[in-house]
């Protein structure tokens, strides 16, 4: 076995959950590993919205997703935390009664007293439309995130899809793009009224295309995406120049290996206690998306509670031996390790 | 009766809470009053520590407590919320399920759906030493909370106690004020071990005055505090020259006319179901510090978390014949009123 990296919490998923609790266990003195299967910290926000503005963060009238995963990064640093990122973690084991050995699908060991599972959707993976050269594209052209916006500016782009995250980006890129092209199979949208509204507007004022009861059917280009070909449902074929094509079609939430731990699961996310969020099994604790209890709502806000819960728990865990007492950030401070 | 406010939630506490409470409700469509006792809205952090750093609010490395007051009225802005501010709820009724009345001291009457309490320690009021002429120089030089540091600069200050508040503010204020006597009838100290030391080495380097197994007997000036005369354990006696005295021995939580409404209630706290943060009187939900629950934490981002799931069965009392969709605030943007 590799030498171990050995630290009091283990955090699954670097998502704004998982970063936070670094905070709460650094106000109780506990050190923490995290470790995330993305090449960058921030989960969801990084990954799928980074440029999107947030309304929903108490204190910040709006704050940009991206600017969120930056402040929770700056306000953990006083408890140097350290990471894997880039890697799975694929399985678990408690050799004992507090100590847990966390593995890597890159064979990083993890030795630790507490596993905090902050996993949101699991590794989620984009739904892929099915068209035979699209692996050759992607990368060349075929994006399934619009992680950076400007990359489309002056751009053709075709956008194919009929839901929230089609609509958005519809709407956001018809002011950046070249020219937008949206691609959708049904007649009708499944998002909300308002964009629709919004996209139906844009497309009567000739500021984007609108392509309904259709599918991107091939797609060509030398090295780079150049072309798509469209094929409707009365089998008239369109081709449209196409820089980029983005399929918006959703994400498949996998648990992925946290299914096989032994946690009691519920509709693919984990059973908790609201006490401290803890699960089945004695030192493992799970917050933020990836877990579920009577009431449970997916936002940000509530993972942050939920990781300040988890801590007073895992704290004893950590010093068996402590009493906790309770206090104030204002009057103690932050005591950096 | 006084002709009524009417609105869908009345919500009693204009802390952090309960300000924040109007951003749910108002992402849902409910329109909120708010009502507090205090002449401004912040609760605690406006009323006891305007000034201070806090440090575990999610997203902030470091905010002061009246800063993140103004992020909340400005972010609950688009819901227009209403005020009393100034008034003190001592009565509700509900004449039938679903329509309460909201009654102040000062004869305001409030008709409202749903009653959000997040009224936090309740009234509270400071513990006042007994010292015959005290009140005769309230507000003439004796105050009971530090709002406005600046106050004191180049004044000579009195401060009396032998905790935190005590503790901090006479380290905050030995760099402010002309000179800063810290009267405390023990020997030893209450507080956070790192703030005695502090203390003790001001005091040693001649910075601050220390008065210990001593109290503040008899105040004397000439309609403003001019001077303190502080009786020593061995009945010895100093005149200190102040142009101020702070006593600071707490607050005495006082919950009031909360207690009345036949709410269950455990240890001065009303006990909440932790699905959506409802009491036992069905519309009636209790968020922030005035709740009680497992696991429960007297911290602004759990009372944060507990307005969001507050909303969602709130929503069902307005709106009984609507489904509600969850929504993200990135997707759906905030629609103001
Ligand atoms: C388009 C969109 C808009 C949204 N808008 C809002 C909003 O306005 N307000 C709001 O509050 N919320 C919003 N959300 C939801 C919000 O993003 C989530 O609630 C939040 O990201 C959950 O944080 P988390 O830390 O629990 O999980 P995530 O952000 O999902 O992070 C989990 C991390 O765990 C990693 N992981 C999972 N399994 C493993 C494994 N086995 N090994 C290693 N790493 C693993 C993943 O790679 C991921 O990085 C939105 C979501 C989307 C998709
Ligand atoms: C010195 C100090 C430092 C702190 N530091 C931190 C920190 O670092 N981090 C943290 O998260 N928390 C901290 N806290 C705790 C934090 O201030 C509270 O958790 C927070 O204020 C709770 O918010 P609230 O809205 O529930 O209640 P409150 O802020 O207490 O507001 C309740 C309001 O309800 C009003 N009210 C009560 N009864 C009635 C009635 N019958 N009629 C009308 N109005 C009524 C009161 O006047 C009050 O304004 C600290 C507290 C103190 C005292």
């Amino acid at each position: 076995m590799e030498k171990p990296i050995i630290t009091d919490l283990c955090i699954i998923g670097a998502g704004p959950v998982g970063l936070f609790a670094v905070f709460e266990a650094g106000l109780l003195k506990m050190r923490c590993h995290i470790i995330d299967v993305l090449p960058q910290v921030g989960g969801q926000l990084s990954e799928i919205y980074p440029q999107k503005p947030i309304y929903d963060i108490p204190g910040f009238p709006v704050i940009n997703a991206q600017n969120l995963v930056e402040n929770l990064m700056e306000q953990i640093a006083p408890f140097k935390p350290t990471f894997t990122l880039g890697q799975r973690v694929d399985e678990i084991s408690a050799p004992e009664p507090g100590r847990f050995f966390i593995k890597t699908n890159e064979a990083t060991v993890v030795e630790a007293k507490v596993i905090v599972i902050a996993g949101g959707l699991g590794c989620f993976e984009p739904r892929k439309p099915s068209i035979e050269n699209l692996i050759m594209y992607e990368g060349n052209g075929v994006n399934y995130f619009v992680k950076n916006p400007e990359l489309y500016r002056g751009k053709n782009v075709v956008i194919a899809g009929g839901g929230d995250s089609a609509l958005d980006w519809t709407i956001f890129l018809s002011e950046v793009a070249r020219k937008i092209t949206l691609v959708h199979r049904n007649e009708s949208f499944r998002g909300a009224p308002d964009s629709v509204d919004k996209v139906v507007t844009l497309a009567k004022a000739g500021k984007i295309d609108l392509l309904l009861q259709s599918n991107v059917a091939t797609l060509s280009g030398n090295g780079h995406l150049q072309h798509v070909e469209v094929l409707s449902k009365d089998l008239s074929k369109t081709n449209v120049e196409a820089d980029f094509f983005i399929p918006l079609f959703g994400l498949t939430p996998k648990l992925g290996p946290i299914a096989e731990w032994g946690l009691n699961l519920s509709n693919g996310a984990i059973e908790v206690d609201t006490h401290d969020y803890s699960t089945n099994i004695p030192g493992i604790y799970a917050i933020g998306d990836i877990n579920t209890y009577p009431g449970k709502l997916k936002l940000i806000l509530c993972g942050f509670h939920e990781a300040a819960l988890m801590a007073q728990t895992a704290y004893h865990h950590v010093y068996p031996d402590k009493k906790l007492t309770f206090k104030y950030t204002t009057v103690y401070g932050v005591n950096e390790f």
